[in-house]
C-alpha cells in the first residue's frame, strides 16, 4: 500500500467531533455479534472444580480461577468469600499522537461479555498475558506490537495499576500510553479522538470502559492539560500544575499513607474455595448461603469480531450498583480532591487511596476496624455533601470478568464551610500531587482513577453552558 | 532536671570522632548481657506446631510463624519452601538533627539473638508492631514517640521498604527518619554520631545492623550529601546529584521495572508448612532432606538488657554467607550503577532491583527463566569483574530473625572499557534516581539498599589515603 492509501486511512480514521464519534457509534452498535447466554459453572466447556480445593479453574492452568480469600486476625480464620485470582499481568495500552497539536487517542469499540448495553469505549489494546501468547488459539491482539515490541514509540506511561480488592486477589495491569508519530493501519474498530472529546464522553453512561478510565488517569499531565491554558487561574485547572501550593506536602502525603498501612490489623491470604464458609454452587451459580454478596455465573460467549468465535466463562456479578463520590474543595486558590486511605482485603499492598466515598453492595468489610471507620458527617451512608454537583455518571467495571457491574461517579463541590480537618483516614491533595503518584503502582485504587479522570475532564472537556 | 542536665547530657551523648566512638563501643560490648542456646523447635516455650499445618508459630497469634511458600506455573505447584511471615509492620526510625550544621543521628547498641560477635549499631528504634501493643509484656521501646506519636518531629523519611524475598513473605518494614530541633534524653544505649562517621562504620565488618543500612538508604539527599560540595566536580558525588544526566530518564527506568515485573510466569503463595516436600523437624531443626538450603533453630535467649529478660524463639540460620556485589561505572561524567532486575518468591510485588550480581547460598531459583537468568560474562558466579574494589565488608541480616546470616558486599568500579548495553534484567542508573526511587516501596531490595549506603559512605566519608 502506498503512502497515500495511509493518508486517506488516517483521515477517515480521525474522528474530531461528537457528530462524527456519534455516527461511527451507532454503526458500530449496529454491527454487535456477541451473545452471551447462562450455562451454568458445571456446564461450562474447559473450566472445571477441583475435586480437593473446590476451586474453579481452566484446564489449560491459565486465565484465571475462582478461588477463596481468607482474612486472619492474630493468627486466627475470621472472614472468607470467593475471590477472581488472575496472577498475570495483562497490557492495558493507549497509542496517543498529535494531530494539529491535540494529542489524540487510538480507542477500539470492544464488545465484552460483561457489558450492560453493547460495545464500550476501550484503549488500543486490552491484552491478557494468556492473550500475548494466544493459549486460545485465537490471533495476536492487533497493535499490541507499539507496546511490547523494540522499536516501539515513546512510553509516556507504563505502571501496574490494581483493580477491585473486593473481587479481585490482587490483580494488576500494566497501565500504558504509548506516542507514535504519524498514523497507524486501523480496522473500523478503531478510531482516532482528540483527549478532550474522549473526556467529555465520560459524562455518557457505560460508554467508556474501565481500562480506558485507569489509563487516562495515569496519562501525565503535560499531555492532559490540552489546549486550554487561558483557563490558568481557575482553582482546578491550577490543582492540576505541579508547582501548585498543595494543603499538605507530597512527604506528608506520604507519611500519612505509610501510616494508613500500619493500621491493619488482619491479614489475607488465598484459601481453597471449598474452605469458604457459607458459600456453594447452587443452581449453576455461586453463591452465599443469605443471597446477600456478588454471585459467579457460568456463560457461553458467541462472537464473531473477536479472537476466537465463542468460549465460556465464569463471570462475577454484584448484588447492584456501587457508588463513588469525590467531595472537592477550593483551598487557597486550589481545588484540593479528599481522598480516604482504604484497605481492601483483595489488594496487594493492603491499602490505597480511594475517592471520598466508596460504597459496594453486599461486601463484608467487618474486620475493617478503627480509625478507617470514622467516617465524615453526611458522607457515611452514600449521600453526597450538599454542594453542587459537577460530575454524575454510572459507569461499568471490567466487563471481561464482572457481569453488569455499575458504579454511580459523582464530583461533588463543596465550599469553604466544609471542614478542613478530618479524622484520620482522610487528606486533600491536589490532582498533580495525584496524578505524580499515579507514576507508580499501589497509590490509588481503580475507582479514584476514574474519578481523577473523571475531574480532569472538567478541565480539559469543561461541559457546555 | 533542669535545663543544665539536658545540656550535660546531649554533651556526653554526641560522639565526633572515631576514637570516641571506639570508647563507647567497647563498653557497650563489655556490657552484653545475652545468651543463646539452642534448645530445638519442640522445647520452645510458647511456640508450637500446628497438628494441622505442621506451622510453627507463637501461642499469641503475634510475632512471625514459620509456613510454607508454593511457587505455582500455569496453575501447578512446582517449588515450595519454609518462610517466614511476618504480616505485622514494624518502626525501624533514625532521629536526625542538626549539630554545628552537620547531621547526627541517633543509634543504638543492640544485642540481637542472631548476631555473630555482640552488638551492632540500630537505628534509635527498632520496634515490632507486637512490641508497640506490649504483646510480650515488656516496655514501650524508648524513644518511639518520636516517630509515631501526634507532635513528633519533622518526618524526612517514611516508606515501606521490603526484606529479603528468599527467606521472608512479603515482609516490610517502616523505615523512618525523623528531624528533632535539639537534643533528647538518652541512656548509655543511645549515642549522636555524626553522619559522615556513621557512613564510614559501613566499612566495619558486622557492626551497623540491617535496619540501620536501609533507612540511611532511604535518606533523601540534601541530608546525605553532608559537607562535602567541595568535591562536586567528583563523577561518584555528581551521581547523587538530582540533576545529574542519566543514561536512561526516570520514565524508561520505570518502564522497563513494570516489563520485568512481566516477564514472571510463576506465582506464589503461602501454603501449610506440612505440604512443602523434603522439608521436616529432623533433631529439634527444621531441615532439607539434602541439608542445602537454610535451618531454622529452636533457640532460648537470655537477656537482661532488652524489653524483657528472656523468651524462646526460632530463628532462620542460613547455609553459608551470601554474596553483594554493586558495579558502578562513569558514563559523561557521572557515576552510574548497575542494577538487575531481580524476582524473588517472598517479595510482595515480586520483582525489585538487586545490585549488579547477588548470590543467596543454598536457594532453589530453578523457576526464575529467561530473561532474568541471561547474565553478564564475568558477573555470572560470584566473582566481580577485574576493576578497583571501592568497598569490600561482611555485614549481617536481620539478627532478631536469622542466626549469623553474613553477607560479603562490594563495590567494584569498572571503566570504559565495561559493556554499556546489557542484557534485559540489567540497566545503568544514577544514585539520585535510585534514591529518589526509594520515596516509594517496591523499588530496591535490601541488598540493593545495604550497597546504595556503602555508596554514599564512599562520598560523604571517603576512606583515607
Amino acid at each position: 500500500m502506498g503512502r497515500s492509501g495511509l493518508v486517506a486511512r488516517r483521515e477517515e480514521a480521525v474522528l474530531s467531533t461528537p457528530a462524527e464519534f456519534r455516527r461511527w457509534w451507532e454503526e458500530r452498535r449496529g454491527a454487535r455479534r456477541m451473545r452471551v447466554t447462562e450455562v451454568g459453572l458445571h456446564a461450562l466447556e474447559r473450566w472445571h472444580v477441583d475435586p480437593v480445593t473446590g476451586n474453579l479453574g481452566h484446564t489449560s492452568g491459565r486465565f484465571f480461577t475462582v478461588e477463596g480469600l481468607g482474612v486472619r486476625v492474630a493468627g486466627a480464620s475470621r472472614h472468607a468469600h470467593p475471590v477472581i485470582n488472575q496472577p498475570e499481568i495483562g497490557v492495558l495500552g493507549l497509542l496517543v499522537r498529535d494531530i494539529d497539536g491535540v494529542p489524540h487517542c487510538l480507542v477500539q469499540a470492544k464488545e465484552e461479555p460483561g457489558n450492560i448495553d453493547g460495545p464500550q469505549l476501550s484503549p488500543t489494546v486490552q491484552a491478557t498475558r494468556s492473550n500475548h501468547t494466544r493459549v486460545h488459539g485465537g490471533r495476536r491482539p492487533p497493535h499490541l506490537e507499539h507496546f511490547v515490541g523494540p522499536g516501539r514509540g515513546e512510553v509516556l506511561v507504563d505502571v501496574l495499576q490494581s483493580e477491585q480488592g473486593g473481587w479481585f486477589w490482587r490483580k494488576r495491569n500494566r497501565n500504558m500510553v504509548v506516542r507514535v508519530p504519524g498514523p497507524v493501519p486501523v480496522d473500523d474498530n478503531f478510531r482516532w479522538l482528540p483527549l478532550p472529546l474522549l473526556h467529555a464522553l465520560l459524562r455518557v453512561d457505560n460508554l467508556v470502559n474501565m481500562d480506558t478510565r485507569t489509563v487516562l488517569a495515569c496519562m501525565p499531565l503535560p499531555v492532559g492539560r490540552g489546549d486550554r491554558e487561558s483557563a490558568a487561574d481557575d482553582p482546578l485547572t491550577r490543582s492540576f500544575h505541579p508547582d501548585a501550593p498543595a494543603r499538605h506536602t507530597t512527604a506528608d502525603l506520604l507519611s500519612w499513607f505509610t501510616e494508613a498501612k500500619t493500621w491493619c490489623d488482619w491479614s489475607a491470604r488465598l484459601i481453597p474455595l471449598a474452605e469458604v464458609p457459607g458459600w456453594s454452587i447452587t443452581g449453576g451459580r455461586l453463591v452465599d448461603d443469605r443471597r446477600r454478596d456478588f454471585a459467579v455465573l457460568g456463560l457461553r460467549v458467541e462472537a464473531g469480531g473477536r479472537e476466537i468465535t465463542g468460549w465460556d466463562q465464569p463471570l462475577l456479578r454484584p448484588p447492584g450498583p456501587g457508588s463513588a463520590v469525590l467531595v472537592i474543595r477550593p483551598i487557597e486558590g486550589v481545588t484540593h480532591v479528599l481522598v480516604q486511605a482504604r484497605p481492601e482485603y483483595g489488594l496487594l499492598d493492603t491499602v490505597e487511596m480511594a475517592p471520598s466515598h466508596q460504597w459496594l453492595p453486599g461486601a463484608d468489610r467487618s474486620l475493617i476496624g478503627d480509625p478507617f471507620t470514622v467516617t465524615i458527617p453526611g458522607l457515611g451512608h452514600g449521600e453526597p455533601p450538599g454542594g453542587p454537583v459537577r460530575h454524575d455518571v454510572v459507569l461499568s467495571e471490567e466487563g471481561g470478568r464482572f457481569h453488569e457491574a455499575l458504579t454511580r461517579y459523582r464530583i461533588v463541590e463543596v465550599g469553604e464551610d466544609f471542614p478542613l480537618d478530618l479524622p484520620p483516614a482522610f487528606r486533600w491533595a491536589t490532582a498533580a500531587q495525584l496524578t505524580g503518584l499515579l507514576r507508580h503502582g499501589h497509590y490509588l485504587n481503580v475507582e479514584a482513577r476514574t474519578l481523577l479522570a473523571c475531574l480532569r475532564a472538567l478541565v480539559i472537556a469543561p461541559p457546555a453552558g
